[in-house]
Order: C-alpha cells, then sequence, then structure tokens
C-alpha cells in the first residue's frame, strides 16, 4: 500500500485524485486546498483540509499545483519524512528544496475539467535523486499506466516544449481552422475526419513522411491564392512562416 | 448503375478506384493514366489506357489529376456526354471548360500510398450547375460516404485553406515536436497519447475551450523559458507567431 497526500484542487489534481481512488494498492491520506468551496470535489471520498502543511504522514506528497508557487509553496511544508513531488512539466527538480527527498511526477497529458482520460494510456515522466526513490515512484505511476519512464529535468523540459508544439500549438491551429469554417458558412465539423486521419497517420508513418500540401508540393499558384484569402494578418503570417518551414524541410525556400 | 470513368493514377485515383470497385452499384468503365507502369494498379479489375481522351462512355469523368493541369487536360478531352467532375479542393468549378457539363467530386481528406482509408467517414464536397448533375454526384458519392455535402467553389476553397492549417500545418508541428524529441533523447511515441487527446477534444469541446497551456494562462516565466530553448530560428518564430495568436485571441498580447 502506497499512501499519498495531495496539494492542490485543479484540473490535474482532480485526474490524479480519481486515478489513484480506483487502485486498491494506493491510499489518499488527505487532500490539501486553498479554500474549502474547491475541497467539495474531494470530502466525500477523502481527509481534506484547508492548510499549506501536510497534516497525515504518506509516503509520497504530491504538489499538484501551477508552475509558479511550486518553490514558495515547497519552502513553506518543512520537514517531511515521505518523498515531496511536483507535477509539472516545465519546473526542474530544484525547485524543491534541497533539504528534503524530491521527485517529479509528471503525467503528459492535457487535463480538462469534466473531461475523463483514461491513465493507462497517459505516459507518467518520473525523477528522483536515488534508486530508491525513483523505484517509488515508478511503483505509483505504474498503478495507473503503463508507460513509465525515467527522464531527467533537462529531458522533461525538452518533451514540455514539445508538448506546446504538439498540443497548445495545434489546437490553436484547430481554433483557426473553425474561424475560416466559420467566414466560409460551413461547420467545423466537417473537418473532423481530416483531422482525425492526420493523427491516426502518425501511428504507422513519421510526420516527416506523411506531410502531404501545396507546401510541400512547391504549388506556388495553390499558395498564392491562400495568402489572398487571408484576411487576418496573424493568421496570414503564421501561414507563410510555417509555409517556409515546411519548404526549407523538404529543401526549398517560399 | 452508375458509370464512371476514372483519368489519374496517383493516390486519389487509386482510393477512390478501390472504393468503387466495392460498390455493385458503380461501374468503373476505364481508367487512364500517362504511362504503362503507373496503370498496373488498375489493369487486372478495369479495362486501361494510356490515352488522353476518354474512349469508354461514362456518367461521370473524374479528373483525379493535379490543379495545376485540370484547365489542360479538360479542355483537350472533346466533348463529353456525362459530367466531367475534377476533385480538388481548391481549383474552381470553373477550371472546367464550360461547353460541357461540369462538377466537383472533392473528398476531404489526405490521402497517402498504401495508407488504407474509410471512405464511409470522409466528407463530399460536390457541386453543379443544375439539378440533376448535382443529384448525380450527391448519388455517386453517397454510395462511398455518409457524409456528402453540396458547397460551392468558394466555399470549397475556404475549406481547403482550413484544411491547410488543420491538417498540413498541424503534421508539420508535430514534425517539430519530434525534432525537440530527438534533440532531447525521447522516443517521439511518447507524446502520442497526447497527441491524441488533442484529437480527441474536439468532438466535444470546440477549439476555444480545449485551449491550455502558457500561452493562454500568460505564463511568461514558461514561454522565456521555451524561447531560450529554441536553437532554430525558424521554430522560434513560429512559437512566437502562435503564441501572439493565441494570447491575442484570450486578450493580451506577448
Amino acid at each position: 500500500m502506497i499512501k499519498v497526500a495531495l496539494m492542490g484542487t485543479g484540473n490535474v489534481a482532480r485526474h490524479l485524485f480519481d486515478a489513484f481512488m480506483e487502485h486498491g494498492s494506493i491510499e489518499v491520506v488527505q487532500v490539501l486546498g486553498r479554500r474549502n468551496e474547491s475541497l467539495e470535489y474531494f470530502i466525500k471520498r477523502a481527509k481534506v483540509a484547508v492548510a499549506d502543511q501536510f497534516l497525515e504522514k504518506a509516503d509520497v506528497y504530491i504538489l499538484a499545483i501551477s508552475d509558479d508557487s511550486i518553490s514558495q509553496v515547497a519552502r513553506s511544508l518543512g520537514n517531511l519524512d515521505g518523498i515531496l513531488a511536483h507535477t509539472s512539466g516545465s519546473a526542474p527538480l530544484e525547485a524543491l528544496p534541497k533539504t528534503g527527498r524530491r521527485g517529479v511526477f509528471y503525467p503528459l497529458q492535457t487535463f480538462t475539467k469534466d473531461f475523463s482520460v483514461d491513465f493507462s494510456k497517459i505516459p507518467f515522466c518520473v525523477e528522483a535523486e536515488n534508486e530508491k526513490d525513483t523505484a517509488l515512484l515508478v511503483q505509483l505511476a505504474s498503478t495507473l499506466s503503463d508507460h513509465v519512464v525515467e527522464i531527467d529535468s533537462d529531458q522533461r523540459k525538452g518533451l514540455h516544449l514539445a508538448a506546446m508544439f504538439t498540443n497548445n500549438f495545434v489546437n490553436h491551429l484547430y481554433y483557426i481552422g473553425q474561424q475560416i469554417c466559420k467566414e466560409h458558412h460551413l461547420p467545423f465539423e466537417i473537418l473532423l475526419p481530416l483531422i482525425q486521419e492526420t493523427t491516426r497517420k502518425l501511428e504507422k508513418l513519421s510526420p516527416l513522411d506523411a506531410q502531404t500540401g501545396p507546401a510541400r508540393r512547391r504549388d506556388t499558384t495553390t499558395i498564392s491564392r491562400h495568402l489572398e484569402m487571408l484576411k487576418d494578418s496573424d493568421y496570414k503570417e503564421i501561414y507563410i512562416q510555417l509555409t517556409n518551414s515546411i519548404q526549407k524541410t523538404y529543401g526549398q525556400k517560399l
């Protein structure tokens, strides 16, 4: 049985909590939050408290809080017997005080309120400072997921940056596509099969091989026609930058 | 029974041919190509010819050829009794000669060699100049797909542009993500669950609501850290442009 205490009440905390509660080999001994209301989600299933220090003993204390507050909150916690781990993709292990056992417990996923996720498929990236602590975090993560990897803080920073491009920025391109559809009185849903196929291809093809379209084909007629159509100067700039980058990748500039 | 003749031997032609051949209510009367070798794919299952004119009578003649050659090839075909339809997302109906019955038969999908697609889920966008011709193209498309829409050339151009952002450019962001992974000695596959989730969310959430990440959160610490990490000036420029565009969308500039 691994005893876990959780600080934080946002999307990551809620999703982790739900996942922990599903497994008999994990006990959530306490959830801490800043306000009573935000603890409501947890109150029926675990001990909760409005507190800035953990009141129960645990093997792993998880900080599921915003990147910016990790250092400050961690310092205020005082000495803990277990591992103190944050869940951030971009904060280094060193954001935690070096006086204690510190670790990272980073689920590589985008969490949205009321949108359930299947943790078994989510890669967990763990990091600690010695084999014993690493083993414990691996054990905890493996209870939830089939994909647990040990990576260091530098690699995790790279991974987080890569995720910016493949998740945050990709979603914004979906948004731009939706705006263009709106302008032409078309339902955005018409694009979904194409979007799904673009993703599905990655299972068998590298993105280098999967690239299609006017930029790669050097079809300047279509590119000029598209640039004429784009009224929004930001979208036009994004179009030009991405087209240039594709053409450089395949050996020719715009 | 709808008789179809096909000109073209590339990915779109092959995928359409395979789909047509699956349906007893469609007869492919002939496939034309420019070279014998490129016709090999079709030869066992249909009449083929190296020719620049259709030799068999059909209800619908489909030009599955590159956008740039549509006008020229179409002009050289002479008078046809059936509908002459191209399969392009960006070429207008008017790319075809106005002396004949003309139409557009555009499957909104990305086709890759040796990568099978399920046509029943692919939206078909059809256009013609009168009700009778539209009805015939709708009937043909409906045999293959559950999603048939009638849209005009202007809408189709908009749709094609939206598809650039949501397919071509998205794939390039996957490529950039892969390069960043490589640089940090991480397998790209680790990002696949996140990528799949980003797509899956669209079924329930609009991209406007699904947006997460440092750009939307105005987390300037993380953004600066990312910009420092990006060595490639093109990727850096793309990062800045997309971050700016996200921040404008949610009400703040970088």
